[in-house]
């Protein structure tokens, strides 16, 4: 049994607040049971040097956990000196999703870093920041549009993301911490809006999946991601309307 | 004029809420105005290697800013790969501050290591996360004392902090972002329960200062500190009771 | 057209020399074409700290590629002083996918690294190497249980693993540099000898993918990975007889 | 008692020795008793960018001490990789302090940077480097002077420091290290020529502090750096003419 | 008895491949007994910015050994996060000799980077670097010269190195690891094809050494260097023809 | 003609003073001619991890340079945060310089680390530190033996160290920077007091140089370093005569 009763198939309860943050031209905080992220978008005039003079735009995201986000504290990478691989490859992923669903030439030469600051972790937030990621820079690109003149609206679909598991041979969507630690397969999916895959992520450190599984884990996945795109909708209102218009 | 009509020594409005994190010993949600500091304390059985045998404890501190926590972003100091001279000063500050009014030998060997997270920054950062890290700390040490029978209660007294600074020949309480890059001088204070100063850091670096102006600026900050000393026992109630008890 | 006439479904030649290092305990040189990897397998009498005293042992990988394995130079991580996210995420899903299939219990209070150097770059490095890493290992254990006695061999099952993409719609296996390039989904497929998944990372940055789709690439994983297998048992031989074996 | 009878208001020994460097644009080896310290002013035609393009200069400072200045030998911060917490707020410090009686809009766009090497280490390091720092800021200017037209002379007012401390319920003036290390109460005060602060950092980590300590501390700093100024105009002499000219 | 019935003064068996990476401009496989490196040239059309606008090239080299190149593995440079002094030492001089026989002034505007990276290391690896990386460069500069019309040939002369050292009084030239462990004296030596020295690096720290000594070595040195380059013009054949040429 | 109308085989004025810092075991300001160097010995009771058990003692040397001891400023190597090659090379020079002439075995599980620090550089810092470095040692193997009971004398010989080069045909000894500049072959050299090599490093890498060339360069060393030898035998008196007694 699942905590609080929740069924197999079930979101823990999703909370998106927007505008939370007086700076950002976009932010969101986003809650996933006790798994909470500040998302902030920062606009910029300016790309990378690696996309100078190619008349598009560029999206970055970045990744980090508080030292107490956690059940035992974590040593801050700051203080590391350097960033962990995990945190590399979260905020790569989390980049690289986003980017997907992003028209860059219809941005044109400008630069919208997305920040996920993880609060609180219960499971899940490297999925929560992309959900909350994609929020806030709905807001932030929507805000642009009332000083820019755009060809295209720059963003072609909304995008979601949720984590599926296998525990004792039942497949379950959106797992906390504790489920996690016990999954043998653990699988994490982005999708857009109109039900396309754009990253899917299964591993099976501790017990290869068959296809059967890989089958059911995409299935839970995608329900679960239709639902947070709802949400993210009934958030976003009028702000959404653009998205993906054609 | 100051924004909302503020007088020279009046605080910003003030908010503390506790054990806002579910993993901490002891969390503290603090704002002063629009700066908002996330404070949590965490309790280790162990003490830094040079402390090592001496039958006392450690209070440490860490801080940072979330990247887009200010008007413009701020590069992390985790990519960057090391803190800035301004983050060690501010960390070295806090800790100092806080073991000035610890017991640590009736600690006995553990550390408490409290992280300062600021969230948004309108001014007095600093300050606000002393004020903010002293009622997290009396929370974990609160909860410890559950468990542990202290000989002496390891808290001697309250403190907390507060900047002042001086614009156009005025003193000011409790500088904003604003104010403070106008300031001409610029003092940070912390103080006991007890009136007494833990630290005094004035810094003239646009017009130095005379004795009159220090003398003013250490009067409006002790009344401001004693305010928020105030709201801290407030907050604290039953659970701040035994702080400085003989 | 594909290089050199290849079919969407046809491997690059597969060459596995094995014992390529005087010093290793196991070593291979692998090629996929002009893909070109330099497998060390090293066995330590010591596990990692965060593994002591759990009476099991450690698989782990570090992968790098020599600066002028590519097209163009490129500079060491060892003089820009820290790893890229890439390298960080190909030796991390290397490792924890040799992993899957060793048997830690039995392999007993031991570190096997494997080292896996990119001598010519063109295409699929990443999945070469855990092809090639997986053989290294082999020789490594069998080498140890010439001395040791195991209460049950340690390797579980044979691993490989291959790319697939899309190209103009078209799915194709194994892509050389230049496919890669173009391809809109690009995905990396580890699978056992019993033909079940252990990885699978697709990623359609350029292009969301539709299910129908993801089941073709997985089709054609499948079969290349079976290939490389069959390659891999061929070239170990009798040393290859008790892997997976009850 | 005071080591060789000293007073409770006495300063050490001064030695203020000019141009001991036969590079710099300034030098001066500066000792308070047996601390010694090497200050180097270096003059270049440049400033860092963050300045650019507002024709104003720049004072910077950097602090080190040598492995062996110190009783017991310290890892150098080269070899650490990085600066500790102490050094980058000492040299905030001096640099901060320096620019405070700098014109900087009439020294142009110029960078000085001062290095303040300790050679020999006993107590008030960082106060020593400021009093010697300014004489070879002051070299460096005046020679400088000799080749530019400045439309106002760039030093507006003579700069010196001192530490002062609480032993034993007595203020005294200039502790040495041995002082240092049983003082319960250290302050750090830099002034002008005319009598104003620059800084005041009093801290009282092992033992809060009184107003009436701290009055008392501030009146026996004021003294003394009153007399360093002396020794500093006696020192200069006709260099120091233009010095705070109107 | 050296192994395999070496003579004192007789070489290991040397290999050199040519064009063994497809990429590189100039790229050699170099074996001596069983010390293996891999030398590729990068040809650039820009210099370092200390060497802008003087009209000249710059040759630069970087060694590094695989991780198991020897007995035990050794941690990568870039997982230390910096190069070891060693790494330091050996790149810069094998840079330093390679420049010795370069006409910057003929070679223009161009960086030609080397990259020796140690296969597998039995001793000689800095020396079989050196005589790897002549040859590798010899390529990459024929190769520019079939694009470039070059005022006079960058290459004034041909370039090889050997180690010579002196175990229980006997000298050796070209010893592997066994040897190199056991030598009291240790020598590096760097000459040209017209057998004039450009680096001679002996060291006694286990025991100083005497003139005599220090003349038979020098004289075994010569004699290998001279067979190595034979060897090397053997190999290169008509692309070494325009060596040296007036 | 050289500066003061020095002769090629003539030496700068030497200055050596014992015992400059109050806190060293052992510490030497050394001065040749412009180059004046701070040499510090410091005796720990332990010795490095890879040494550990072995009944032996360690030397270890640290090189580093005032950021203004040259012309133009050099960046600290502790801002860079890492040490340059050159540094690491002199470094590592230095300690192996000196434990060829002492009894590892004599001194004990001791670690002696000589911490050179160039106060200003006029050429030749590195065999300036050596011969600095010695003496330091000496001092502080001196104090030490006046509480340990030594087997035998730990040092076995005296040590310095010359640079000597060719400039227009002709030799120099003990180059200052304006020669060194010039200078087409360039080498330092490391004897004993007993007239042995015991580090040799010539480098011709703006011309090659003749067997002929090599001669002449050592004898001049070899001339130069017995002058200097006879300087520390004088300046360290009593204090060095139970060097390389028996």
């Amino acid at each position: 049994m699942r905590t609080e009763g929740r069924l197999t198939n079930q979101l823990r309860p999703v909370k998106i607040m927007l505008n939370t943050n007086k700076y950002a031209e976009g932010s969101v905080w986003i809650e996933m049971g006790d798994t909470k992220v500040l998302c902030t978008a920062t606009v910029e005039d300016r790309v990378p040097p690696f996309m100078k003079g190619q008349g598009k735009g560029w999206i970055n995201a970045e990744y980090s956990m508080l030292p107490r986000a956690t059940q035992t504290r974590n040593q801050r990478e700051s203080a590391r000196g350097k960033l962990t691989g995990r945190t590399m490859e979260i905020q790569r992923l989390i980049g690289r999703a986003l980017r997907s669903i992003v028209d860059l030439q219809a941005l044109g030469e400008r630069t919208i870093t997305i920040d996920c600051d993880v609060i609180q972790a219960d499971g899940g937030t490297r999925t929560t920041s992309i959900t909350g990621a994609f929020v806030a820079m709905a807001l932030a690109i929507h805000k642009l549009s009332q000083n820019v003149q755009f060809a295209r609206y720059p963003i072609r679909d909304y995008l979601a993301s949720v984590s599926v598991g296998v525990i004792q041979e039942k497949v379950l969507l959106d797992l906390n911490y504790e489920e996690d630690s016990k999954a043998k397969v653990d699988m994490n999916v982005v999708m857009t809006g109109s039900g396309k895959f754009v990253e899917v992520q299964g591993t099976g450190e501790d017990a290869p999946f068959s296809r059967n599984e890989l089958n059911a884990l995409l299935e839970y996945a995608e329900a679960g991601i239709q639902s947070l795109i709802v949400h993210q909708k009934e958030t976003l209102g009028e702000i959404g309307k653009r998205i993906g218009a054609v």
